[in-house]
């Protein structure tokens, strides 16, 4: 098995995956509305040759939950234009459809493989300080606001590079490799559509990445597993304005069922089988002291540690919801904004991915499951991979954060996306063969 | 129009209340189940020579509420007998039909009058001390934990006295005179069925007596008001048990739903018409610590200042209890046990009874609205007399009380019922002619 | 008794005050924030000869609520320059003291009488429809967004206007009126400050005016009456924010316990002695969906039918918001941002000027008590006058109007002014006199 | 090393130990009033020769939580002296220090091992029927509505009979062997007060004994763990009763007070570091309809997978208590009658005893991790000494159980009882040389 790559080959898709790192985090953009990034990939993997597919082509419309209100989806259409997007590329991407998928089909027979990466920001203002980098050389974000918080642009480099790099190797390939663009990862919203699309269907060996998530510099850990299966709802509540001094009983208090259901959510039974999670993180309603309220609305999550216990939770939210909507005549509507599953990482995959590493410097791999807190909606890909009988990894790309995720100073080190574009190269080159 | 009475009849009449009264006191009885109360009341009417109705003849068996359990009834039937009630009598009042209606049917064309007692007792240990009149005198109730705690069986004597003293004088009156004596007033039972059999529909004035509510000795007040509209509900809970460490998910938490409908039934609005008022007394559920509760119960009231003020908060009281069964996946049932209206006292009633009063001994009459913030069932048959054109009122025999209504030490001045049986035989003489 | 008015003065003060009325509504402000209004007042009583009194000299600044946020301020400030307010007259205001009182002295002995107008505008952007007689005749406000729909332009006009026909009678009278012009009647927070300062405690008679309030057109009712008491809260929970999925133990949730407060709230109990009201008009709490919310707030009112029940609804509403509080390990904080008290229309007052008012033509004095729901801190000044020995009324100045108070398209019957003007104007020369 | 042992001796003990089960199983004592019991083991220990101490010479009487009420206790008493019970010995059992340790001490140098068993039955009304084994065989539950329906007869019994066998195995043994007899293990409360009085301060190796919890017969398995640390609270609130109609602003409800805290309860926050549960098992509060609770209670427990969490479980649950007698102006009292904590078995000391067991006949032994749902407090005296640098395990006795722990046909295998024995003298054996 020939795993060796042109170190000069290596080495310019490494450098151009900091610019392009850079560049992408500079113009941050939200998930669905990501159409300059998108079209960014777009016109790399064609430049590489791939068979790129685009928009609807990758992404079921009628999957896609949480899409911006009109006005943010106008306004990112046209700054994305502003700042170069092709026009008739991004109208392909309406409806919430960013997605890309490139495949370099080896025209030989072969496994399918696939890496997935993920382009979606934050709506964060990002830190403006000289102790934070992007800030320092240039790149911090000038859509303010918004702010690559999770690392997503590096990932999206990363695929990008590790694209590079194989398609000027194509001669050791067999079989095709998907290279796996999704939007919209933060909420749960972008990975549903593609898998539901089939996207995944055929694919023998699955690798999604992440930058950072606990994982120190250094280390690759193709092992992380426990993710919570979860759904976002923004629930309303409706009822009927009355002027409190005067006509009390002629209201239906919807601030009233909000807070009795936001109560009795906390309230919802512990599982047997595993963790769950509830967290109404937001509270809004009514519109005057001496109004009974007739709005109201939560903004919420739920999680579990498995599908069944999700799908416990979810039910069980249902009906909190609807019994305190109940209790005080108001009615209450459930939009389910954003969903995630569980899936683990296959060992046998993280055992090849390994094997296929040992010759990249300064990389130490981890084997034993590294557990995460947080959901993430690659789950559904996985989940549908192992499903039809392939394998799959969620693969940590380590690095020492000065910031958590999330937060305004969040930041990765550039010099642990080298090794990981040697390493996923490496990877796929082996799985392969 | 003369209004004299023989004065050895009415101190007859007079000496034999206060025997009556201790020996129904003596023999407290809870409602529905006045069995031995109820048949000395017919055997008494029957010897003044009235037309005496009883059981179903006088009751709607199907708006009885709230009947005792059966062990309850057997248990209070059994002890009638043995104590002498008449087994053939007794045997025509089941089914909570303990209610009494004496006609004294003159012949002559002119007015129906009546006249309403009450019979029935409280689940209350009478006290036992010297200091306690009828513990000292001997007639504290030998049923221990029923006591007359609310001078029901005063109401009973009066009415049989004055039903004597115009059985004597039945060559003054025309028209008819009807002496009721309903059952269960506590709790809101006995009334409704009665008024619902037709009791009252032929009445043109209607007299409710009670002693004491707030009116000291040497005062008669026709003019009681302000009695709110009334629900006494029973509510339960049904879930699912489960084991509390082992498997929470699968309980459906019967105690958590009623504590939800308790915080939330209190909650419900105030209402611009008048007052509310909303009481949840008990609350029992659960069977073991660890279990999660398949079981739970209320016992609760809901009262308004008016009919609609009640409807209001009956239908918000359901929706309130439906709502937190539906939120914990658990079924609820509302069982009504008890109801009242309201029903103002008549003012030119008030007033004739008042003349009509003039030459009674050391009694003065108050005419200016009395309110009170209790309950009262009387309330139902005062609204069907006057809803058909007749007028009501609410009388108060006044009476110092050394201890308050419902409370172990609850008694009255007996010296007080004389001149009330007076001014009451003088009334209703006088509305006859 | 000289009653009469020279038709030409009378005449003139009318016509100025639709004028004024008009400019005014034009021009509304916000309470605590009305500098060009109370600029325009101050100047008016000073053309008129009467001492002018401004700023602190009038209220007591350690007793304003409730004040709007300094940039609003420093907004409200700017502009009212901008509209030609005189910078050294309302540099006096500052700190939310906008109240004006211009005392007509006659230096002859007598009674001292009072006339208090409010002069504050409310949030509401104004209808500016053709059928909107403000919007149609070139007066609707230019303040974007604040608006009179109470008719307080109209008080001040009218209490203009009435200053200006007794200052040209000066002669006729004896003792002092005094012109009291108080800010923010919105909210309940311009009379208490000025009450404090000691405004009206030398007031013998003293007439508070309220256009409309249920009263048509036609008619003035010095008897309106059941102004609740009340006190406006805003409510902040701080608690300590943590990730949801992560590490759910680590929070302290503001979003629960002030969801838990607003259940509890509606649910203090009824009271024996009269009407109670509670309402949280508006929740706000969290930051993000999968954030537990470490900050939430309500904005709240509490009414009771007497000052007693006031305090013992804030009483209890103070330990279920501390109980929530503690429940949730978060700290609580109650803001009082508003207060009114209770004060009945003395009928004695009113009859003196019932029988002033003979001599107007086409209007009727209705002098029966005129119930409201509603609460006026005009109270505590009529509270005070008539805890020291003095009498006061509640005058409404009926008036048809085309929509309700604080809505959109409300509006008065500017014709309804001018009687009220003559009415008011003879009022208190009768009671000079 | 000799393990060997005389098979008379052994099949004595083993058929003794039958009917010591079934003497036991049918007088079924509950909690710290196992006087019968505790008397017969005391005595049998005695027979054997050992070092007997009862009492408060091996409880520490403070440390008592849940005592029954004295009526209880009394009863409990008399019926086990009129059962034979010895007075003189019953007496320092007084206290619920209802414990026994026997040590049978060789004089040798050595280790100090424990073998402990519970005695106690639950408040189950056993049933009657010919399916039952206990019934049809006679032995059935002679003391009405308590019964061993958590196989405590049957530790009891295999405690005897290894002590048996040991005893007549003396000059094989060195060191000490204690054998401890605890009450009270349901509800959590008799290890804590023999641990905290010292008893197994200076044992090296532990061995605690359970049959069934889900291990099947024919298994002994010395590696059971994840009993959840717990606490049992009675919670009762005190309010101020008060007449719901009349006077409602009076009272503090302690009804309203409880269902608040039932809601909150359920919604303390999840634990990031593992399972937590929750029950309010039981509610009571309230005397009558009509009247604002004075009084509520509650019966609950909390449970946590590690002693951190439970702390976190109790500290927010006292707040929620507080807060919630707060809100209302009750006062709350917390009892705790019941505590657990966590010990997981050690490997080694599994390893050992399975090594000893290979020559048991028809006994499987399983090392893996058997994970128990449940609480125990054998856990306390486990912590204690792997606390001090001792080992310890769980022991469970695998057994086919008809029916689940707690359950009215609850009953175990005899058969699996022998090899039980056996297999516990030989690691005893084994772990003594």
């Amino acid at each position: 098995m020939d795993l060796s790559i042109d170190k000069g080959i290596l080495q310019k898709a490494q450098a151009r995956a900091i610019d392009t790192r850079r560049d992408i985090h500079k113009h941050a953009e939200l998930g669905l509305i990501e159409f300059r990034t998108a079209a960014l990939v777009a016109n790399r993997l064609n430049e590489l040759g791939l068979e790129v597919s685009v928009g609807k082509e990758v992404m079921d419309e009628s999957s896609v939950y949480g899409l911006p209100p009109d006005e943010a989806v106008a306004q990112g259409f046209a700054r994305a234009i502003e700042e170069g997007a092709d026009r008739a590329l991004i109208e392909r991407m309406r409806g919430g459809c960013t997605g890309i998928v490139g495949v370099l089909d080896t025209g030989r027979p072969g496994p399918t493989l696939a890496l997935r990466a993920d382009m979606d920001a934050l709506p964060i203002v990002e830190h403006g300080g000289r102790d934070h980098v992007p800030a320092r050389e240039g790149f911090r974000s000038v859509h303010e606001g918004v702010m690559h918080a999770c690392g997503h642009d590096a990932h999206t480099a990363v695929g990008l590079a590790v694209a590079e790099v194989l398609a000027a190797n194509k001669d050791k390939l067999s079989g095709k490799i998907k290279f796996i663009f999704q939007p919209a990862e933060e909420g749960g919203r972008g990975s549903l559509p593609m898998t539901t699309r089939g996207v995944v269907d055929d694919v023998d060996h699955f690798i999604a990445i992440h930058v950072g998530v606990g994982v120190p510099s250094g280390v690759l850990c193709p092992a992380v597993t426990g993710h919570l299966a979860s759904e976002k709802w923004d629930v309303s509540f409706e009822g009927k304005a009355a002027h409190a001094g005067g006509w009390p009983e002629q209201g239906a208090n919807a601030v009233l069922a909000a807070s009795n259901a936001v109560v009795s959510l906390y309230g919802i039974s512990r599982h047997r089988e595993g963790r769950t999670r509830i967290n109404v993180g937001v509270i809004n309603g009514g519109s005057g002291r001496n109004v009974i309220a007739d709005k109201a609305s939560l903004i919420m999550e739920l999680r579990g540690e498995t599908q069944d216990i999700l799908d416990y939770l979810t039910r069980r939210g249902e009906a909190v919801i609807k019994g305190a909507a109940l209790a005080q005549d108001v009615s209450a509507n459930i939009q389910v904004v954003g969903k995630t599953t569980t899936a683990g990482s296959d060992a046998g995959l993280a055992r090849m991915i390994a094997d296929a590493c040992t010759t990249v410097d300064g990389l130490q791999l981890r084997l034993d499951p590294h557990i995460t807190g947080g959901s993430e909606d690659a789950t559904f890909m996985m989940h549908r991979v192992q499903q039809r009988g392939g394998d799959a990894v969620y693969c940590a790309i380590g690095s020492d954060l000065p910031s958590g995720h999330h937060t305004p100073r969040f930041d990765i080190q550039e010099a642990d996306l080298g090794p990981a574009i040697e390493a996923l190269a490496k990877s796929l080159l082996s799985l392969s063969q």
